[in-house]
């Protein structure tokens, strides 16, 4: 019970199912002051709604967003920020035929186990809807860290078996995301990982993926010694992401194989500057952010809704069944998940700017 | 400020600074009636402890703990643990030569510029020895999981370049771990290590590895959606610890190259249980554990403490200078953060058997 | 910033402003499977609105509760119950001639030093109306400890200076309190509080009182010392309700003049349980429930809102002034005081209910 | 379990049971670079400390601390601070003679149906000796206070049925408070308490009494609605210690009697600053601090432990029997819960000077 609830000075709780009537997210922390409209998150929630292209799956969410508190003449008032979006366009009777039939890869066993009452349509409480929620408060978390000078990019570095296999620059997500279905940053790269997820699909499966986030401009000093740090709770929050089955800092799991010559960033002088000439520590020392830029990569499990027939157990009569879902899945999550990992990216920040009281209330007069 | 706590019901406070007087740990919420002594703690410790072998530092801490509070005849009481180990044999003198001159790869510059006044003997709060704290708690967390047939298991996978390259079963685990100063659950491959890890210390450099850790008969229903899951705690547990920075559950980075047909762990009956063919999902499914065994692999970076000649920057100077570290380091820090592991799984695990109300006293009668 | 959330595995997050476009909140911890239904709710909402009688203001808040999510088929999910009024009949034109003119007693002048950006319609956040979401979790809680025996009373001890004088019989409780506008136990004493309170209200002014709120059968264990016991979350949650001054647990004040021999409740065997003859203790020792019945007390001090005219200061111009409300208010808070202070003790308890590991599930089947 | 810790930014945990072998506390969230010594702690923990005078129990508690950690050159690190007394001249033998029989007005009853397994000696963990953790956090908690002009007095008012019976100014109370065994700011008063005191020691007998504690020269805005509020805070905290049976802030139960006209403090202008003419409201509106002194009083219940006999039951035998304790206690334990209230009303404020980013940093340099 209670786990709905993440940050500790920006406190973000979100709540409902996926067929329930609505869903929606709590937002509390944020400083008074702030210029805040319903435009802010709508364009947040544009980017993770389903119907996007051919890789998304068709249900019409328009998941419009209301502010229902919090906000007074366009401004945050301190006070917690409701915000609420009604579930329509939901069809619930496919699940009727399989609801104890819980399908591999997803949570319905889990919840089943764990709670004994389910809602079991549409995945209920574990569905990716309830990320809806997340991009709202990273919406608003953006708003307070771009007031800030921090910008947050997210990108798809690898799909369906091809990786962008580069270093990319931040001109190029910031120029090439938003213009493929990927969100990869590279438009080479991206025509090649559509078409290996769309062969997939074809052949009724999904495919998996990688996807970077990055937080540029970060002031050095953000992240709390000796269980909070930057790194352990950016680790917590992309990890908390249905689908993420690995969350990588900086090198990440090259590190394995360096040596600590190659591993150690030399710290030089910039402009006056101390800074890093690499980054393998992804901006985070000892866990407290150094001033270079946060970098985290998830690995994103293929979408486990498939049209492929799969063993499952009947738990009403306990015998061993095929499953044949119907339906459109995603065919690959990663294009979604992109906003998501930067909403939960920006949370964290948000959080730690107000713990280290590093928010600046006269940013926003 | 504020972060050095870790878990809701099983808190776990650590406090010290490496060459400061003492260092130690408060867990709060341990069940009353647990039969604990010293001697459970200490053997933990003494496996964290450096001076084991060839491959670990030779500072002589002895490391020897004292429980202060919480048990009484023998049984903990419900009241908050408090262990305390004092630091002896501690040379602060190497540290006053190069205390504005951080380390690359140490957190000395982050917490210079977040806390301005600064411990720098021996990495004060940042240093490795913090994690005396973390696994005296760990132990109290395995003694509880015991009692409820939990098992936790770590072994080092990758060492300096060298996989173990296999799966191995949980007895070779328990039977080789202890016995070779790499705790690999290969002694063959041990052996590899070890060499590798030699090489590059004879070069005055130091080599990374990877570490997984299991536990193994796990009940389901542990872990609290949504921010809360199981797998997200774990990632933050782990990557907590310094030197990580990448932490996989189950088929960890994998999946980013799988089809979802292959991903999905198949349920199926064995012996009237549900269980799954494959443990793709280390156990966990939306973010809840099936009872199937948990798996976690950490990336670790290599020591960032070497003698080969490094570049920084002299903080008091402002001008970019050459450092060189004497003294004798960890070549490869895998083997001891083998216990350390264990202990932030067990210290999750014991936490949400807490939380989800799956501890039972009547164990311990 | 981010105080909107009480309890830590019962946790309740109220949001909304009085004149924003609704007001809510988020129940998270509520274990799966319990019976609820909008009825339940609605019930203790209905006690709690304005315009019930001559003693409370006339703004017709119809106050209907909608349930968003949590609830599937008639039972509690597990996840968080969201629930949502809209505000209506809501008039904020007389607080624009007066947003500049903090009113005395009110939180207007303290918002505004603390926030800077103020919604100032009908006290916004501070408004009394935010007890519309404790109130609704406090039905829930209720609900909660129903299942378990547990019985919750309230009512008014004292008005306009008419105290009740003497103890009063649950029975008493249960029959008179809705009988009468003053929710007084006794209707004779319910008829002189009437009458001196509306006798105030004819010179423009209000009146205080005093409450109490007992919780009968009430399981022994409960409370988690030294910083979290029970009376001590207990008068957290009493004096969070606005215009509460004090809280006093079983004989409260009386103590101070109290001899050791006289406080000490001596301890009895009665049916062959361990009982005390005498409640000073208010059913709680050493931070933790005895079994014997919980009783708290706490004052509230006259509305602050009267006609009579008040000195306060107009802050856009520094000078002092006159000012004069317009308008209909609650002579005395008591009557609706009573809902909402039984909310607050129902929270408290189903919140150490479950940090116990006493609610048990297995009750709602 | 886990109800040990106190605060969320300045976060006090305190461990030990009474006869254990040590007692004490851990203070995180401390900014960095505040002067602290010893020497600052053990000021405070000697006007805590029994054996001061005729009014206190003769046990002799040197209480010598010791900071183990988090303070480095006179300086605070922002690590924990660690603090350690050590229990001595203890003797547990009076305890095991009645261990079985729960003495009335003590804990002994409710821990043992709470955990089963308990330290019965000397009260254990329920025992005021755990104050000494909180004195000795409190004594930090009072120096970052100073360092932003902020004052904390307590003094008895009551105490044996002696009232002081008139608002004492805060000169008197800096003047007299410790030239007096009772704490009493009014030395005449303080001649009458004590004879009281001692004439029902005489008889065997304990009495109670009425504290109140101060804050002056609070900045306004601290306190974070609406559970947050900083009157409920200090209600917990003042609550949270034992014997403590009621907490009034500012009027308290006065306001019961009230007229609205009489309670709400009018708003002036005092050299150009708005303050209010009287301080009802004990310098809170809206749980929010407006700048006027805090002012909070406790009920304090006598000594439980009397010599006269009473009557209890025999938990191994479940027979009633009479009960007769032998030594020495405290006639009257205010004096010595003068310096602990004071503690607790310090913490709650420093933890809110820094929850509201107000606490400067700089202030230290």
């Amino acid at each position: 019970m209670a786990g709905n609830t993440f940050g500790k000075k920006f406190r973000v709780t979100t709540w409902g199912e996926s067929h329930g009537s609505a869903i929606g997210v709590i937002v509390d922390g944020v400083p008074a002051g702030m210029p805040l409209s319903e435009a802010d998150v709508q364009r947040e929630l544009d980017r993770r709604r389903p119907g996007q292209s051919i890789l998304t799956t068709p249900r019409r969410e328009r998941d419009r967003v209301e502010i229902l508190s919090g906000v007074f003449q366009g401004k945050t008032l301190g006070t917690p920020i409701s915000m609420l979006v009604r579930n329509i366009d939901v069809d619930s009777r496919p699940y009727e035929a399989i609801k104890t039939k819980p399908r591999p890869g997803h949570a319905d066993l889990a919840y089943w186990l764990k709670f004994g009452h389910v809602d079991y349509r549409g995945g209920g409480r574990a569905a990716a809807r309830e990320t809806v929620g997340r991009v709202a408060a990273g919406a608003i978390a953006k708003k307070l860290l771009a007031a800030h000078g921090i910008e947050i990019l997210g990108h798809t570095v690898e799909a369906a078996g091809v990786a962008i296999g580069r270093e990319v620059k931040p001109e190029e997500i910031r120029k090439n995301v938003e213009r493929n279905p990927m969100r990869c940053a590279d438009p080479k790269a991206a025509g090649r990982m559509k078409r290996a997820v769309l062969q997939a699909s074809a052949e009724g499966d999904s495919t998996g993926g990688m996807v970077e986030v990055r937080a540029l401009n970060v002031q050095p000093g953000l992240g709390e010694p000796v269980f909070d740090k930057l790194d352990a709770e950016i680790a917590h929050a992309l990890m908390s992401v249905g689908s993420v089955k690995a969350v990588q800092i900086g090198a990440g799991c090259r590190v394995a194989q360096m040596r600590g010559s190659e591993a150690n960033d030399s710290f030089v002088l910039r402009r006056g500057k101390i800074m890093t000439e690499t980054n393998n520590a992804g901006g985070i020392l000892g866990g407290i952010s150094t001033g270079m830029p946060i970098v985290a990569r998830i690995a994103v499990k293929p979408t486990p809704s498939i049209t492929k027939p799969q063993r499952t157990v009947d738990i009403a009569r306990m015998k061993e069944v095929e499953l044949k879902l119907k339906g459109r899945f995603d065919p690959n999550i990663c294009p979604r998940i992109v906003p998501v990992a930067e909403a939960m990216l920006a949370l964290v920040l948000a959080d730690h700017m107000l713990r280290a009281g590093k928010a600046d209330p006269n940013r926003f007069k």
